[in-house]
């Protein structure tokens, strides 16, 4: 199937989510949306994440996805479930992923996941680990100052270093902790430093490798994996200033992106809640 | 969803993808039919294989399984598409999971392959794999004397290493090569050992730890998993001898396996080929 896979996020860090679906399926288009003009989609009332999500998955279906990845952890914890009663195409998120990625590889089952405020305070990683495994302990840290950090570009050196040290000093004590989940899609951006301080003994899981590997096994169980010859094409789509989103995903895909296009999101009626 | 999950198998050794499930996915009920009597399919033609797994799929019919795992390579290569055709139950082999594992954790696309002469020979793990990245290189590696090594208990200790070394050798020239599959269900009783031959900047990629990955993505995608409190409750069958079968699956899965039933297959018109 040469349609594209479809991405949203509330910005630019589903980018990580997006050059993980570019290296583990090369030969798939993707079309991604950030509504940077409204991000962060965090300290929002969940009613508004519906709304914003719904206008943005509406922008998408007019260009015939055969795929739906929800590239932000907020918005996947509160419309994974209504995206897939309504669609009729795959949804998948970037929470799930990530926490079944922690049971396949954790061996004490005391798994630690960080993120913004606003995914810890969701709950929704332990949710979905102890769905599975109610013998699993999580530990959870909120790390406020890692998404700022990364958008100004501090994602090395020594001042990078101490701001990633102390904010995952809480998580350092637990001793039997063998697997971290970054459960935000910034983070991947400071995985190199996030893995220095964890020590070796802690595997770190990327939520953006993660969701690939799941959108390659969801299109390869549905037949729905392109397989002809035809180079893939990649279209970028924001809300907010095209400018700002090109220097971003062209430094952050290690490519030239010469085209942007900001747009408006038409207001739907919000369903399914 | 209570029902069980079904996994079939040749013989024992898809008893690892069988651990792999109740380790990642301690809620769910296994019935495990391994049909030891014929195994192995390895050397037999293509439509016995299809013949003798029908025989398989309408035995775990009759315990209305919600889903069918193939636990054996060669089975997948032969059946798995007929399989998804013919069922309406989610059906999932162990070739994919493990490809698709490969291509997440490679960074130089050099992967390797080890299996049985008759898995090498069907080239189903190059060909998924160049299905999904045609730039990706595969050493692949018949390791005929793994099997019969496993089957006697020969896992650990000087013998053993001498074994692997000398088979792992063609491939150790590849310097490039930074991730290798376990191509059958029996290799990963020997895992620790390949790790240790093939040094540790080679990512060693079980299928079975990989299938149940995938089995936890398709049934949380479907809404099937389990997630009631009743405990799980495993069963196994086989068409050989049952204290054999349950000496072995006592000794792999670490615990008292008490009843394994063994069953005739009765012989079914095969269907889809």
């Amino acid at each position: 199937m040469k349609q594209p896979i479809g991405v949203i996020d509330s910005g630019v860090g589903g980018l990580t989510v997006a050059i993980e679906l570019m290296r583990q399926l090369p030969k798939e288009s993707i079309i991604y949306l950030g509504d940077t003009e409204r991000c962060p989609y965090g300290p929002r009332p969940k009613e508004e994440v519906i709304q914003y999500t719904w206008e943005m998955v509406r922008f998408l279906q007019t260009k015939q996805i055969k795929m739906l990845v929800v590239a932000c952890n907020t918005a996947t914890a509160f419309t994974l479930d209504l995206l897939r009663e309504e669609l009729d195409i795959p949804v998948i998120g970037v929470i799930q992923p990530g926490a079944r990625a922690a049971i396949t590889h954790s061996r004490s089952y005391e798994i630690g996941v960080i993120g913004t405020e606003g995914t810890i305070g969701s709950k929704a990683y332990p949710s979905t680990l102890k769905h599975i495994n109610e013998g699993i302990n999580v530990y959870d840290l909120a790390c406020p100052r890692f998404v700022p950090m990364v958008e100004k570009g501090l994602i090395s050196g020594d001042l990078a270093y101490e701001i990633v040290h102390k904010s995952l000093l809480p998580l350092k004590k637990h001793k039997e902790m063998d697997t971290l989940i970054l459960g935000c899609t910034h983070y991947p951006m400071i995985r190199e430093l996030i893995q220095e301080v964890m020590g070796p003994r802690v595997i770190v899981i990327s939520s953006g490798e993660e969701t690939a590997r799941e959108v390659s096994t969801i299109l390869g169980y549905n037949s729905k994996l392109y397989t002809g010859d035809r180079k893939p094409k990649h279209s970028f789509y924001t809300t907010g200033d095209p400018e700002i989103f090109k220097k971003i995903a062209s430094k952050w895909l290690k490519q030239n992106i010469d085209i942007v296009e900001k747009i408006e999101l038409a207001e739907v009626q919000s369903m399914g809640y």
